[in-house]
């Protein structure tokens, strides 16, 4: 059992559960068998995940012991994890507890399962990393490439529509709206995707494409079409994007502001 | 058993069925099971979205009564639901019978789902909401707010990567088609979010963002991004958007034309 | 049994589902129900399908009849499919075997199932086809109509947010981005959708509107709106889309470059 | 919401199932979903024996309506379960609570099951009372017929094996242990099967042939075949069964002494 | 599709069934999806008992296939189904349908599923057959050995409790009760379980112990435990069982007369 | 991962479900499931019964920890469950493999299901032990009371029917067939079911009742109704059970011969 006290984010959502459990019987029996039981962080998640990716010819206990395993071989994995719930609930106004994003936010599952189809391609377990790329494009709608890097502190909001390719890079602190493709040059192999850097905000719709790079803090509007570098705090947008706005203080990615 | 003579959609929809069972063995089953055991349009949409919005951790029959609850608590939504049946029905060339939209559309399902979270919401069942809210956006891949609030009538056309916002307002008799965004303006709280007037019609991929407005009867172009309110009867489109059409007669959302 | 020999895809997908099987014990399982104990590449297509599109409402083994039926009708639709197939292992640097579109592409699957969904519709059974094609919608998040007519060698590559009309017809050879629409002029019935020439590339969330014709190996950019005809061997970008390349060479699909 | 003071057997099982969901995590999801979120010890029936009946060719949900429907319908069928638990708890010493038997008793729930199949013979609803035959004796092991009279107070022990035929009638207050037989006497049809006077026990592996009458408080011991009528108040015991004790005082139902 | 005309069995399920799903909105769903699109017995039988006996870890869809497969490959299978069918008809007073043994007698579905395991042991597939002997034991409470020889018309009435061993040989229109037992004679392999005549009837309980011969047309009363010849057209009971009469006319398997 | 050379009976067992896999394309599925991609026998077991005990209620995967959970605590319960694997082995001449009764045989299914709830019982979490108990008595048709006393290397052949009351104690090397009972003698709680010594068979429909000793290697025929003590190496039989063999030599659990 983790001590409480020494990890409040677990104290919190713990605590949420337990009133959501009791304000809300309807629940009661989801909370109690994916939250209430467990004593960590991790084991809520790879319960929640498998409980989600599972399917008739993938049993959920196979995908929950290999999330186990995953978290108890990379601990990165779920301290990147932490930071994302964080970021979600520090960025959208419409989250108000941190087990929402944990729970019901498709986005946050995308980028976890992400997370975990990483380790397995790193680890040389290919197949299964696309079999679980299939099935968490068809259940959250988000087709991300396990070869793909993800920081940390990335919030995916809503998810729907999101494709990321083999060889993009996503820095931390990143938020990416839904329908925003980080997509490739062409059929050749190798290097072809873009790199975002930190603090950047992609807005929905987003198209990124090419091994291009999306400096820090830059922001990207809403329906754009990326085909060229775009420098740090900078601001893009059309199609294709042009540069709206230079020399921006702040970090999109943390204001949220999908204007342009 | 609901008089069939003063109810000539719920009629309809019987008869189709019945026909469709009759002339397709294959889901005789699933029509019997959905459709023709019952004895309201509001049992049948109760039972349906029951079953697409169950899973492992959440009972069809624990969501099956909480949509009935939902339906006789409010009979708006029910009013509504019909409406937007018509809606279908009339401006969908490819839809040819009241029960097509009812059982096939997914559009459809994500906005008649989204009623049940709002009255949720208004119940102050936040959670539950959210977490239905997750279920609709798996299944139909429409994240839509559970405090947005909807009008009848209203045509979610494919409904795949839609998005609408925790205070924006969608109007009657408004024409949505897939992956519109109906996003926010920044991670404040309070009223940051899109209001559609009546009749719009929302081209495909359109994204509108903020606290704007679109006038009654305005068109909005697929792909557009509008930043900026949209006077009544016009026509924007571009990204960003920008008026192509002024003072246009007719009803967008009736006419479903995508074109601009 | 098939001849592997005389059938070199099939041979190859056996190979690679066998060493997966071997190298990969949590997919053991899938792989020997899916793949390795049937003796041809329809029935692999028609097992795995059937897992995918099955219900609490629609039983698997009745869509597995299904299926098999349609192929044993129809030859023309696994030749397609093994098009279909070998489109993806050429164009997608990503993919490096033909198991891989076969059981883990969700735009493939969703292609496979339409053109099942097409059959249905030519034999007049229209409320099946219209219930498989929300079952599709649901799961592979692609809205393609029954009645579109879909050439040999497609790649649908992602496939999340796809939506295509009834009158709309698209070549061999063709390459879609997920996001990509092909969609109506309006509420009139009748020929509304667009014609897409063989060879043609669409890019990420292009929306292609109306009873236009895209020549023969042309290019449409990321995130384009298309309202007007584009002729062979050109290459139009923008919302609204205009032309930005003419006279190119090559085949756009087969290149599979989404910059402009 | 049922007043728990004026329903103490309702009011010990809620106490009973919140002690145990708070002791026991593992169960408190079920408990939520199958009792405490209910009202009234008619709703939790109806949801424990439609969770245990229902498979993949019958709907849950239809079966917990139906179950609702008998309820409602019927008072006495829950009349009757009411004094079923009551008689577990007080003759069988291994069961401390009154929430023991409403979920984890076979016998019990068979019975329970039975009461429903027996309403619906009643209302001549004869081919569905027959399909729930089949799947009680599948999942519960008892085979008893639709149209055979069962008293209340009727504790049916373990419930494994238990056959009862169509015409039969047990009496109040019975105890029937597992592996029972009211059988019949040939292949005429009419009235051919025992009849059970109150507080009688049947003890394991007893078997009842034909329409004889076992008298009021008698006791069959194990694995007896009767063939004649048993007197009131008498033991009897052995294949075929002769009388062992007369006079008996007491009541055998109550006392469960399987040994004679 | 079966001339109806010239199989009248098949032309009474039909019939029973297209009327129980026009009385019963409740069992439509089922009756459509396990027989009334069905155009054999065959079909809706492999349909059928492969719902049955499918779990988690082996899908309905392999199995139907291998039920199909073996009612291709060996004709008698289906043709001792048939009789199977009548033997209850005639004989179980209860039961006034063909259609009702067919999908409601659990000891009818066991019959039918050892035919199964039985072929599949000819074929030498003894894991197989081990591991749906294990399917049916759970799910209809029949432990039959795979090898074990049974006749055409045979009833097996109730099926619970009932154990049959590896060298029993059943014969033809044998009627058996719940809970008999076909038992060995010890640990030695080879030829050591009973072999029972032509329309015997054995019932309910009753042991037969070993490599002896109960004669055509004999009768074991319920509980009995038989542990040496019984004679042709001789009646046994008692434990150990003695012979109560001999030369008795009639058929016992026919007559149903469970008492001695 | 275990050393097979070190573990015979788990190198038996994996080597015969290899050779499985590879002979039966239809149970490859199921043996890398459950077998194959295992490395230690308490996991198959685990894995194993928690496929069997999971139901819409109780999550398989919950399930699955808590019986590795028992498995680690009392390294006692794996030790037992090998030695019941080798009474089947040894004593069962239709069993020729160690594989047959780990996956196959439902009354070592039972038996290893009730190891678990006995742990369960000891620890004090006595409802999640009735709740076991129930689903046991459903799947296998054994009711087998947590807190009973089983011995190892236990055979419980075919396992449907048999009932062991809360009191009673089952030595070790002890056979027992189907529909035994050992039941108890009344209301009274204590001490009130048999104690079973070493070494001795019960028939098939056994019953032997009230807290009574049944001696090391006795004998009890099948059908017999056991009311005494029976001393050690002694046959009896009948209703009620007299003796009918004294000073038997051997150990009848061994021999298996169900006759008398």
């Amino acid at each position: 059992m983790t001590e409480v006290n020494s990890d409040p984010l677990w104290a919190a959502i713990l605590q949420e559960a337990e009133q959501a459990a009791r304000d809300e019987p309807l629940l009661a029996s989801f909370l109690h068998m994916t939250v209430l039981r467990h004593s960590t962080l991790e084991d809520v998640l790879a319960f929640h995940l498998s409980s989600k990716l599972a399917s008739p010819v993938m049993d959920a206990r196979a995908l929950l012991e290999l999330f186990r395993e995953a978290y108890a071989a990379d601990h990165g994995i779920i301290t990147a994890a932490r930071a994302d719930i964080t970021a979600c609930y520090e960025r959208d106004p419409a989250c108000d507890s941190y087990s929402t994003p944990l729970l019901y936010f498709k986005g946050f599952h995308a980028i976890q399962s992400q997370r975990i189809t990483h380790w397995l391609w790193q680890q040389g377990r290919k197949t299964l990393a696309y079999f679980l790329q299939n099935r968490i494009s068809e259940v959250m709608s988000a087709d991300i490439h396990p070869a793909a890097k993800i920081g940390h502190g990335v919030m995916l909001d809503h998810g729907t529509g999101v494709v990321v390719g083999e060889t993009a890079v996503i820095g931390n602190n990143v938020s990416m709206l839904h329908g925003v493709t980080l997509g490739g040059s062409g059929k050749e192999r190798g290097d072809r995707h873009p790199k975002i850097g930190d603090g950047v905000m992609l807005g929905a719709g987003a198209s990124v494409l090419g091994n291009i790079r999306v400096g820090e803090c830059a922001k990207v509007g809403a329906g754009s079409v990326v085909l060229d570098d775009v420098p740090a705090h900078t601001t893009v947008a059309g199609v294709p994007a042009k540069v709206v706005a230079q020399l921006c203080p702040g970090t999109p990615a943390l204001d949220m502001d999908q204007r342009v």
